[in-house]
């Protein structure tokens, strides 16, 4: 076993089911969170650069080095279409390790977005682009092309592990992750609970209310709530 | 006098007057932090969700636990229209406490807007909408429902203290507090500040100097200032 | 030599070339950082009060005391057409030290926008007036008038320093600061690099990747990348 | 009703009674806390400036402006022997607001320490007197004295709301608010918390499990818990 | 594959050899870290809560829920000697999830210490009874026991993938994980990082320079670094 | 006139008279920031690694790349007796650019201490070494060698200009810059406020307020200022 996972280009990876990944498609990150138990979701500083981007693909990982963004070009040729760019970097940085050049080529090789844990720039050419990116920031610091990172090695992305093949969503919530290996089982649970979900609005609209609806009258009485008067 | 103010709801709370809230919704936050004598505001952390977001209500407060919700329901049937929900948590949280199914049910009984010391989710659903909400993050991470807070206590929401009753204003430039026994003249002194300024604005228009409006000249040099070539 | 540069305006001073900063104005934060040898920029803490803001002028700075924007007034006098308001601060602050009556007087004076290591207010009528700022926040807050800083010393600003009558180009990037003694150096560089970003889109569109176009693969392979299937 | 609390001395506040003073100070802020129902912290960004500094005391609370220490003189009369200064900010600030000579002098008027959310510096010489501080910061910027703020005026400080009379205690877990209301009852709630915790910490000692001691097997079990082999 | 890991304890966990954890308990941090290839830390938010601290040993993992402590104790049985607790939360909390009472019960059941990322609190007896803790933060504020977490499941612990059985070497420096299959590899490369260290600081004590002995002068040169007198 | 200062080692630096550096020894950072006029601080995220630690010397500047400590090795060829090195990143960084053998190499070759605006590590080896450091962090992550920065150029370090030459010093207070050119100007006013403070002091410790000492009370009147009982 190699002491390391630096200096590594992954080229076989497993992505994925298709199928699974267009009916994740169809629902939202907060949907697919609560579905998968409450977990997988990346830490909240990760934003959107634009409100209306939004992501669902599967992961493609880069480990950058800070301020160096020499493992991008290597990850380029390593897309599919369908497949969304996740960077993570050895140390915290709010460098811009990404620009309209770069999503021009990620583009062109079939890749539909990019999760970053750290900055990125060219913001307005992206957005015209409608080239959807969730980042730490958003920075014209540019970077050098020196130290080798990896791709498609695990990585840590903004507290979430991302393993390459996962399927990665993101919308305005934040970005969650949903492991390869139940992408399908998690899209079944994300679509049971979204048909739940129309049901309960039109009883919210009608103004019935979360205490009758949920049957907690009776917990909260017994956890001691009190009411005065 | 009990040890604490948890587990609790207080059903009959003194909103401030109404026409005095409704005179107070025709001034921004900054005007009225100012007719106040430069308090009241909530830190600069807590943001509107959609930039043109805007509130102005009588405050139903709530105490949050860590990762718990289920005030959120018991606050539910505490609202009069007009009325603005104003949580508080225990500790520093972001997780997603709202989303757009307590939304439904918010609005369904009469409260029109969420100020929260803490993260929603649901942004896009929250944005079509227009439910107004001012947060400290958004994330889509999910909350149980099992340990009491409370309803309409005093709570410190981002460093400003909440009474049950109290106005809240809130729009792009921040929250402002007015607490209920002072909401007319606070309301009467933003009105004064507001007609000064449109007198003001023409002049600075015209080139005039503040150097000058304010007869700052003489008391600048008293302070010593230095005027070099 | 004072001892210090508080208290101080001074009036004289030597703006970068009209013609450089018309040239600047022409090209992104990033590409003039870049430009520049990748220094310059101010931390990316400070972002634009709307998307669309953008500024490109020469500097008349501001020296302010925590809490205090008596300077601004001062500093409205100094402007001539072109320039851009550079406040810093003596300590970190958020405060509004900036609305729209200020912005309404620094326009009519012919300053085109403000960067502020600070906070500034009445957002929405600085939208609507189209008056761009980049502030650290956003806050209702109040200042006094009672303490001297100066205007027109150098400043450092959110971690850049600035000298009057420097070129500052502000956009969703970030701020980038140009010495004013190498503004038609820098502008010229930045002109040459822009005019092969053009060819560079091309290819990477059609397909051609950055390892080659780069010809990374040589360097990659000697710094010991490994591919794996 | 005065619009604000600005500008304004309060000479005679209700102290905490003396014995529950006493008795509260023979107990850590993390069971006094817990005595209370785990409500009353300030936020755990409040730091002793040397880690064995502790208080425990009655509320003289301060509220400064941004910048100036103006109010720490005016404070300086108010002191009753076992007295605590308070001192909160109208706004964020990690200003250095006191050193050795307020230190001085107020211990020589009977104030036994200080809790202030902003800055203190002459650490050095308070640490050598043994003058305990928590602070937000230690910072060597000094302030002025040009705008007034208030003194035994209800504060919000580090998130916890402080009325002046109320108990403050403060060990290297943090500092805990205990209203002068109820500082006998707390006094007794945090004694019979500490003598259960004898008998706990020896049955933890030889080798019991708390899931035995507090009977959490079942209600794990029915939580759903499962041991996996 | 179950949908997620939570309600789970892994009994029967693979420990990294005691050999190999003896051996990396004689380097510290910062050449351990070096001598995995620059990998594996914990970021750097994670501090000991006294000076002195240092832990190597065996992971037992524990996911917390925010504000609940619940886990602590159904980990506290599956310790062995040798062992460390490494205590993640399911979002960023800086509550005080443990104390001197399950620091007791942890220690009679064989383990060592504790790496949490969340807070704290009675660091005042930890620190006397000399129980190491690396933490995000000191707090007073108290935990329920109301939901599940799990036990001896992979987490991300400030950054870091930690498997249970994994190496976890804390000290001034940070926290780095060793994951059990490399351990020895990663002491005998650590061994040998150390044995070289001796005889550069041999020579840097003789004032020999880094340029030289690294000899860097020409990579240097090459590289377009210019001398100015 | 070179676009930037990357790339370049200057040689001759003008350091600050000996004489005056010495008596700036003898006071401490306040002191030095008041009677500079209350300028010159770095801000107080700087700390020390130890709380005894304290610097006074000569600046030689470091500017450093992101991950990468190469000029490091460059700059302790330039270091002459009483020489601080200084070091500024040209982002923001918390890596570990600095530990014990280029401490051992730096203190050959006369540098007497260190302020980064970075991390550092081997910090107990550094205490044992009675190295001073004050950094932005500890953090064990390594850096590489392979991008170039500059030595002995005006840096901006935590908010301060640093020229070469210039004096810093360094307590448990923060950090001050003292220009070279005013150093001797500097040194006298602190020695001639440290005069003023004993007096001060002795009349504190006898009771007098400052309300009476510094004549306060009718400015406080004029100001405002109300007595209620």
């Amino acid at each position: 076993m190699s002491i390391n996972n630096l200096g590594i280009v992954q080229r076989n990876i497993v992505r994925a089911d298709k199928a699974a990944v267009e009916k994740l498609s169809r629902y939202g990150v907060a949907t697919i969170h609560e579905a998968m138990g409450r977990v997988g979701l990346m830490k909240p500083y990760i934003r959107p650069i634009y409100p209306s981007a939004s992501i669902c693909g599967t992961a493609v990982t880069i480990l950058l080095q800070p301020g160096d963004n020499w493992m991008m070009h290597v990850a380029a040729e390593q897309f599919q279409d369908g497949d969304v760019a996740v960077a993570a970097c050895t140390t915290d940085s709010t460098d811009g390790f990404f620009g309209d050049l770069l999503a021009t080529s990620f583009r062109a090789r079939g890749c539909q977005g990019l999760i970053i844990d750290a900055g990125v720039r060219d913001v307005n050419d992206l957005t015209a682009m409608d080239f959807p990116v969730f980042s730490r920031a958003i920075n014209a610091k540019g970077t050098v092309k020196a130290t080798l990172g990896s791709v498609n090695v695990p990585v840590v992305c903004a507290g979430a592990v991302v393993n390459p093949g996962d399927v990665v969503i993101a919308d305005i919530d934040g970005v969650v992750v949903v492991p390869a290996a139940i992408a399908q089982q998690v899209a079944d649970a994300a679509e049971k609970r979204e048909s739940l979900e129309a049901e309960k609005r039109a009883k919210f609209q009608a103004g019935e209310l979360g205490l009758d609806l949920y049957k907690m009258r009776e917990p909260l009485e017994k956890a001691g709530l009190k009411y005065l008067d």
